[in-house]
C-alpha cells in the first residue's frame, strides 16, 4: 500500500525518465544524420531526399546539427504534430492512422469530462466523515483509499451517489461511443468514396475451388464465373503455391547481405584480402575468398530459384484452390463477395479481396478444411498460454539458474562465484525469463494468427490483437487484483458461487488503485515517451548504414519507418479504458493520471503518424467495431464489479438499480451492432452502383480488364511485369477465353504461358549483383518487406 | 423410488389407455359420419367428397359402418400409415411434413443401437457385485437403481465402460446427425429445385423503407430498385396497414355465424320465432327477431367496412414502409435478399419473401424501430416466465381457493358445504390454475413470438417452438431432478460454485429415471395415441356440423384438419432426444421405453401427416437447423452431467477423458453450421442461375409480370384479384414507370388507383349472405384462417 507520498516519488521518477525520452529525442532529431530515423516518412512520400555528401559545403553539418538556436526550442515538435488536419493526416498516411488518432480524442472526450465530475462530486462524498479515518493510519489503509469508495461506511446512503454517476458516467461513454462510431463509420464510407479507383474494388477472393477432373483449375474459374456472374464476371488470376520460392528468396537476401558487407569492407580497404570459412556458421572448413564465395552461392541459388519457379509455373499441381476474381463493375464484386455461390455451402467461399500489398500469400495455401481445426488449436493454445503461461517460464526458470549457468559455461564460474554478481543474477535471471516472454509475447501471437490461417494482413493483425486482450484481461487486470496466478484464479473461479466472484474481486480493486496509477505512469507515460525515441531502429539502422548501405535505395531499405503496431497498442489502449471506467467511481483519483497518458500518447503518436511511420495495408477503419466493443466491455466489467463491490458493502438495496445497467448497455452494444457494423464488413450496392455509374459517365472507354490484369499477380511474377509484353498476352490469354465461351473444347491443363524476358530493364543495370531471374521491381513487393520485419 | 413392479404397473395402465385410446380411434373412424374428421386431407386434396344424401341407398349406412368384417383389423391403419413412400409424402404433405417424420426415424437410428448396447454392456456391469445390494432394500433404493449406474462401487474402474460408451454414444448419434443434416440439406434443394415457379423465388421483402419527402413510398422504392437492380427488378407491390381492417372482417365472420346459426334452427323449425335481446351479451335490451337482427348488424358492418377499405387505400399513411419486390430472375432475387442495399444498414432491409401463405400480415404493421426492443422485452418475458411460471400461479391459486369462490358465488354455499365436494375441490382447484396455465402456455408462448414482430408463421412457430424448449427443459428436465421452484434452482446455481452444479444435478440423476420413465409412458404412449383420437376436433366437427353448416362449403371449413403442431411437438420431440442422451450411460432401462415413443409416435404421426393434416406453409425444413442444434446441446448436457455424476463417485481420475468430449462434439457442431446450414439460410446463385436458364429456354415468352403481378397484394385485396381488369391497370402502370426511368417528373403522391369492381363474380352468387365488398375467394387467404385457430 503506497502513501500519496509513494505516489508522488514515483511520478516524480517517471516524469522524469519521460522527460529524458523527449530531452534525447529533441537531441537526436535535430541531427540530419538521424532524419532518416526520424523522419522517413518524408522520404517515402518524397519530400525528402540524401543530402549529396559532396555539394555540401560543410561536411560536419551534414552529420551534426550546428544550428543552436534550434536546440533551445525542444518541444517544438508537439505544436507541429497538432497542425496537421484530419483530412491531411488521411491523405498522407491513410485513413487506419486518423482513426486511431480519434482513439486518443475519444478517451480524451470520455475522460475528461469524466474526471471533472468525479473529482468535484466524489472525493467530497468519500473523505467526509469515512470510515478509515478511525482505523490506524499504518494498518492496511493508504491514503489513496481515504479519496475512494472504500472510505464510505457499510450501508451509507451515499452510495446512491456511485450509483448514480455510473448511470451517469455510462450513458456518457455511450453517448460519445455511438457519436464515434457514427462518425468513423462515415469517414470509412467518406474515404471508400473518395478513393481513385482501386483493383480491390473489383475484386473477390474465392477459396475452396473444386476440383473438377479433367479441367484446370483455371478453366473451372473461368466456367463457373461466366455461368453464374454472365454479365458482370471479368477474368480472374490464379494463385501458385510459391512458399518454398519465397523462402529461397529470403535465404538469398541474406547471402546478398552478406556480399554487400564484404564488398563495402573491400572497398573500404581494397589492401586486406577478406576470407571466411566455408562450413557451417562459418566456424570451421576451409577459407576462401568472402566475395567470391558469396557470389558463387547467389549464383547457385539463383540457378535453383529459376528451376523452381519454372516447376511452380510448370506444375498444375503447385496452382491453389484458391483465385483472386474480377469483375467489371463494383456492383458485381459486391454482389459475389456477399452471396453464397455454390450448392455445397463449403465450396466457392467468396469474400472480398484485400489489397493485393494486405494479402499475406503464404496462407493462401493453407487447405481449407484444415482452417476450421486450424482455429480450434489455436483458441485452445490461447486459452491454454492466457491461463497457464507462467508454467512454462517457471520451468525456464528452474533451468536458467546459476548451476544451470556454471554447468553449461564453466568458465564464467569466477565471475559468476563473486558475491556481488552472484547476488545480482539471482534476482536477475528469473525475472529476465518472463521479461523475455513478455517481449516475445506479440510475435508469439503473431504467429498463432498466421497459424489460423487468415489471409490478409489487417486481419491477422487484428486477429494477435484480440489475443492480446485477452491476455492483458486476465493478466494485467484481473492477475493484479486477484492474487495469484491466472491458473489459480481459474481455479478459484471454478469453484466459488457465481455471485461471489465479483464480490471477490470488488473488494480489492479500490486496494489496487495505487498500482494501477504506478502501471499507468510506467507503462503510459514513459513508454510512450520511449516511443518516440524509437533507439531500436536508430541503433539498427546506423549499423546497417556503416555496414550494408552502398547506394541510395539501400540506405532507403535500412530506413525501416515501421508502422503503428495495431497488435500491440490497441489493447494496451483498451486496457488503459478499462481501467478508467473501472475506476471513475471507485478511486477518482486515477483519472488524471489516464488523462495524461491520453494527451501524451495522443501527441506522440500523431508525431510519429506524420513523421515517421509508413503503414503496410489500409484496412479503411476495419478495427473500430473491435475498439467499440471492448470499451462497451469495459462497461459491463465496470458495472458488475461495482455490483460486487456494493454488496460487500452491504449495500444490497441497490442491486436492482445496477442490474438494470449492463442489460441496458448490452442492448445498446446490439443496437450499435446492427445500425453500424454492416459499413464495416459489407459493401452497400447503393454505394457500388453510384461509383460504377460516375466512373462510367467521367471515363466511359476505361479499359478495366488492363487495370485489373496483373493486380493480383502472385510477388513472384511481380519482376516479369514490367515488362509489356507479358501482360498483352495475358490479357489476349482471357479475352480469348471470353470470346469462346462454349466449354466443349478440351480444356488445356498447362498453365498460362509466360513469355519470360531473362534481360534486365535498363534501370536496373547499376545493381551487378541482381540474378537475372530476380530483382527487386521498383516497389518491392511487401510480402517480403514484411517477412523480414517477423524473422528479423 | 417406485420399485420394478410399481413401473410395471404404470406400464400396464398406460399401455392400457393407450390401447383404450386406439381401439376408440379405430372404431370412430370406420364410421362415415367421422370422416371428415379423420380423413379432411383426401377431402382437401380432392380425393373424398360428402355422398350425397339422396342417392344412398342406405341412409344409416352414411353414419355409421355396417360392414362389420374392417372391424375385425382394427389396427390396420398401421401397415397403411406405413406403405407410402417418402417422395410420394413429400407430394401429398409437403416437405416439412416428411421432414418432421425423419426426425423419429432419427430417433429410432440412434436409439435401437444404443439400446442394444448398453443393456448388453451397462446391464451386467451396473449389476455385477455392486453396492447397493448391500444397503438395506427399503431405504431409498429402488429396483430400477440397481440396473443404474449408482450401483457401481465409487472409484470402481468400471466407470471407464460408461465413459467409453459415452464416446461411443457421442460419436454414433454425431455421425447420424451428420448423414441426417446431410439428407436433409440435400432433400431441401431437391425440393427447392423441383418446384414449379414459385412466386416468392422471385421475390424479397424490404423492409424500413426509408421515406422520401415529396415522393410516395411506392415512387421512392421505383426509384431505388431501378437505380440499384437496374438489370433486375421488375415491379414491387405495396403493403397496406389493414390490421383494422382485419378485425372488423373477424367481427363481421362472428354474426354471420349467428346469422347462420339462427337460419338452419328457422329452417327446421319455422314455426318457431328466434329473438334475441339486443343488448351487450345478450343479456338485457329489446327483444327482436334474431335473424332480421343479425341480417341487420351484418349489413351495417359491411358499410363500415366499405368505409374503412377506401380509407386504407386512399390515405397514404395506410402504407407501410414495406414492399414486396419482385425481380424478373431467381438470380436477381437471390442476391438483392442477401445482400446489403442501403449505405444506412437499418434501411432498405432485403430478406426473402415468405410464400405468400406464409406472410403473417398483420406484423408487417410494426415499425422496424421498435423491433429490437421487443424482442429484448420479449426475451425478457421469457426468461421470467421460464424461471418464476410458478408466481403468478401460486397468486390465482390463492384467489382460487374456496373462501374465494364462495364470496365470488354465495349460491354454491351448500354445495360447497358438502364434504366430499369440498375435499374435491381443495385437492382439485389448486391443481387446475396449473393445468390451465400449461394448457394455454403454448397460445402465451405463440403471442409472444407475434410481439416479436416475425412476419412469417414458419418464424413464428419456429420461435415459439424455442421458447417452449427453453420452458420444457428448465422446468420439465432440471426440475424434475432438481427439487424446488425453477427460481429456487436459479437462485441455487447463483450460489453455488460453477463445478458444484453438475455435481448436484448429477446426483439425482439416476435417483429420476423412474419419473421419467413413467413421464415418457403418460405423456408419450397415452399422449401420441390421445392425438391420433383427435377427440377435440371430432367434438367441434360434429357441434359446427349440428348448427352451423349449411352448404358443403360450410362443412368443409368447419373441418380444421389442422397442421403438425410445431411449437409444440418438436419441443417434446426434442426432450425426449435428451432423456434418452442423458439416460443411455447412467440407467440404460430407460431406453426402450425411448424407443416405443419413437416407434408409436412415428406411426402415428405417419398416419395423420397422410390423412388429417394440411399444412397452412410449406417452409422447406428451415426447421432442422434447430433440431440438429438441441440434439447437440443434449449431447453436451449430457456429458457435463455424467462429468458431475463421475466426480461424485470419486472416479476424478477419468475427469480430463470427458471433458475433451464436449470441446469435440462443439466442434463438430460448428463444422456442421459451416456445412450445412448455409443451405437453410440461403439461396445458392449456382442453383438460382441454373433455374432460371432451365426455365428461359423452356418457356421463352413467359410474362413473369403478369405471373408476379398480384402475388402479394394483401388479402383484403384478394377479393379484387379476380377482375382481370384490375391485374393489367396493375401491371400497365409498373411498365410505365419502367418505360420513363428519368426520375424528374413530380411523382404523384396519390396510391396507385385500382379500379374496384363492386358486382360479385358469378361462382360466388350461391353464397347470399356475402357482402357486397368481402368475400372468401376460392383459396381464403390464410391469414384470417389462422385468427380462428388462435383466438377460438
Amino acid at each position: 500500500m503506497a502513501s500519496l507520498e509513494d505516489i508522488g516519488v514515483s511520478a516524480f521518477i517517471n516524469i522524469l525518465s519521460a522527460f529524458a525520452f523527449l530531452l534525447a529525442f529533441a537531441l537526436l532529431r535535430l541531427q540530419p544524420i538521424n532524419d532518416r530515423v526520424y523522419f522517413p516518412k518524408w522520404y517515402i512520400n518524397g519530400g525528402r531526399s540524401s543530402p549529396s555528401p559532396r555539394r555540401s559545403a560543410n561536411f560536419v553539418s551534414k552529420f551534426v546539427n550546428l544550428n543552436f538556436k534550434t536546440y533551445l526550442t525542444f518541444l517544438n515538435w508537439m505544436p507541429q504534430a497538432v497542425k496537421m488536419s484530419e483530412a491531411e493526416i488521411i491523405n498522407h498516411a491513410g485513413l487506419d492512422s486518423a482513426v486511431f488518432l480519434r482513439i486518443y480524442i475519444l478517451g480524451l472526450k470520455v475522460f475528461v469530462p469524466m474526471t471533472v465530475v468525479a473529482l468535484l462530486i466524489l472525493i467530497p462524498v468519500n473523505v467526509s466523515s469515512g470510515t478509515l479515518f478511525f482505523l490506524r493510519k499504518d494498518l492496511v489503509v493508504s491514503d489513496i483509499d481515504k479519496l475512494s469508495i472504500s472510505n464510505v461506511r457499510p450501508k451509507s446512503i451515499r452510495f446512491f451517489v456511485h450509483i448514480a454517476l455510473e448511470y451517469l458516467f455510462t450513458i456518457w461513454t455511450c453517448y460519445m461511443l455511438y457519436k464515434e462510431y457514427d462518425y468513423v463509420g462515415k469517414m470509412r464510407l467518406r474515404f471508400l468514396a473518395s478513393q481513385r479507383r482501386r483493383v480491390e474494388q473489383f475484386t473477390v477472393v474465392v477459396r475452396n475451388v473444386p476440383h473438377v477432373p479433367g479441367h484446370s483449375l483455371s478453366d473451372t474459374v473461368d466456367h463457373f464465373f461466366q455461368t453464374n456472374h454472365p454479365d458482370h464476371y471479368l477474368s480472374h488470376q490464379a494463385v501458385y503455391n510459391a512458399n518454398k520460392f519465397a523462402k529461397l528468396v529470403r535465404k538469398r537476401d541474406r547471402l546478398q547481405n552478406w556480399l554487400d558487407y564484404h564488398q563495402l569492407k573491400f572497398d573500404r580497404h581494397p589492401e586486406k584480402r577478406l576470407t571466411i570459412k566455408q562450413g557451417f556458421m562459418g566456424f570451421w572448413g576451409e577459407r576462401v575468398d568472402a566475395i567470391e564465395y558469396y557470389k558463387q552461392q547467389i549464383k547457385a541459388f539463383d540457378k535453383r530459384m529459376t528451376l523452381e519457379r519454372q516447376k511452380i509455373i510448370k506444375d498444375s499441381k503447385s496452382i491453389l484452390p484458391v483465385a483472386f476474381v474480377s469483375f467489371n463493375s463494383r456492383w458485381g464484386a459486391s454482389v459475389c463477395a456477399q452471396t453464397q455461390q455454390s450448392k455445397n455451402p463449403t465450396l466457392w467461399l467468396t469474400n472480398w479481396a484485400p489489397e493485393p500489398r494486405d494479402v499475406y500469400w503464404r496462407n493462401l495455401a493453407i487447405p481449407f478444411v484444415s482452417l476450421s481445426i486450424r482455429k480450434l488449436l489455436i483458441s485452445l493454445s490461447v486459452f491454454t498460454l492466457v491461463f497457464f503461461y507462467l508454467i512454462p517460464i517457471a520451468f525456464v526458470q528452474s533451468l536458467a539458474n546459476l548451476e544451470g549457468l556454471e554447468r553449461v559455461a564453466p568458465f564464467l564460474r569466477p565471475v559468476i562465484e563473486l558475491k556481488f554478481i552472484k547476488s545480482f543474477l539471482q534476482g536477475f535471471l528469473p525475472g529476465l525469463a518472463l521479461k523475455i516472454f513478455l517481449y516475445i509475447l506479440p510475435t508469439v501471437l503473431m504467429i498463432m494468427s498466421k497459424i489460423e490461417g487468415h489471409i490478409a494482413l489487417s486481419t491477422l493483425e487484428r486477429r494477435a490483437a484480440a489475443k492480446y486482450y485477452y491476455f492483458m484481461l486476465v493478466n494485467v487486470f484481473l492477475g493484479s487484483i486477484v492474487t495469484g496466478t491466472a491458473f489459480q484464479q481459474l481455479d478459484a473461479f471454478l469453484h466459488q458461487p457465481p455471485t461471489q466472484i465479483p464480490r471477490n474481486i470488488g473488494i480489492s480493486i479500490p486496494m489496487k488503485a495505487t498500482f494501477f496509477i504506478t502501471y499507468i505512469m510506467v507503462d503510459g507515460w514513459a513508454g510512450v515517451a520511449g516511443e518516440i525515441l524509437r533507439l531500436k531502429p536508430l541503433f539498427i539502422f546506423h549499423l546497417k548504414n556503416m555496414f550494408l548501405v552502398k547506394t541510395e535505395r539501400d540506405r532507403e531499405r535500412a530506413m525501416n519507418p515501421g508502422s503503428v503496431d495495431f497488435p500491440e497498442t490497441l489493447p494496451s489502449l483498451q486496457l488503459y479504458f478499462l481501467l478508467g471506467i473501472v475506476y471513475a467511481v471507485v478511486t477518482p483519483i486515477l483519472l488524471p493520471f489516464i488523462l495524461v497518458f491520453f494527451a501524451l500518447a495522443y501527441l506522440v503518436y500523431r508525431h510519429q503518424i506524420i513523421n515517421v511511420y509508413n503503414q503496410q495495408y489500409e484496412s479503411a477503419a476495419a478495427f473500430w467495431p473491435h475498439v467499440h466493443s471492448r470499451i462497451i466491455a469495459s462497461l459491463l466489467i465496470s458495472q458488475v464489479l461495482l455490483l460486487g463491490l456494493l454488496s460487500t458493502k452491504k449495500a444490497a438495496n441497490s442491486t436492482p438499480l445496477l442490474v438494470i445497467l449492463p442489460v441496458l448497455t448490452l442492448s445498446f452494444h446490439k443496437y450499435c451492432k446492427n445500425r453500424f457494423e454492416p459499413a464495416f464488413r459489407k459493401y452497400p450496392l447503393e454505394e457500388a452502383m453510384a461509383k460504377d455509374l460516375l466512373e462510367r459517365t467521367t471515363e466511359p472507354d476505361l479499359n478495366l480488364k488492363a487495370y485489373l490484369a496483373d493486380a493480383y499477380l502472385h510477388p513472384i511474377f511481380q519482376s516479369f511485369e514490367v515488362e509489356e509484353e507479358l501482360v498483352e498476352v495475358r490479357v489476349d490469354k482471357h479475352e480469348s477465353h471470353i470470346g469462346s465461351p462454349s466449354r466443349t473444347e478440351p480444356s488445356s491443363p498447362s498453365p498460362p504461358h509466360y513469355i519470360y524476358q531473362t534481360t534486365l530493364p535498363p534501370h536496373y543495370n547499376n545493381n551487378q549483383t541482381s540474378p537475372p531471374g530476380y530483382f527487386y521491381p521498383p516497389s518491392s513487393p511487401p510480402h517480403y518487406v514484411y517477412h523480414y520485419q517477423v524473422e528479423a
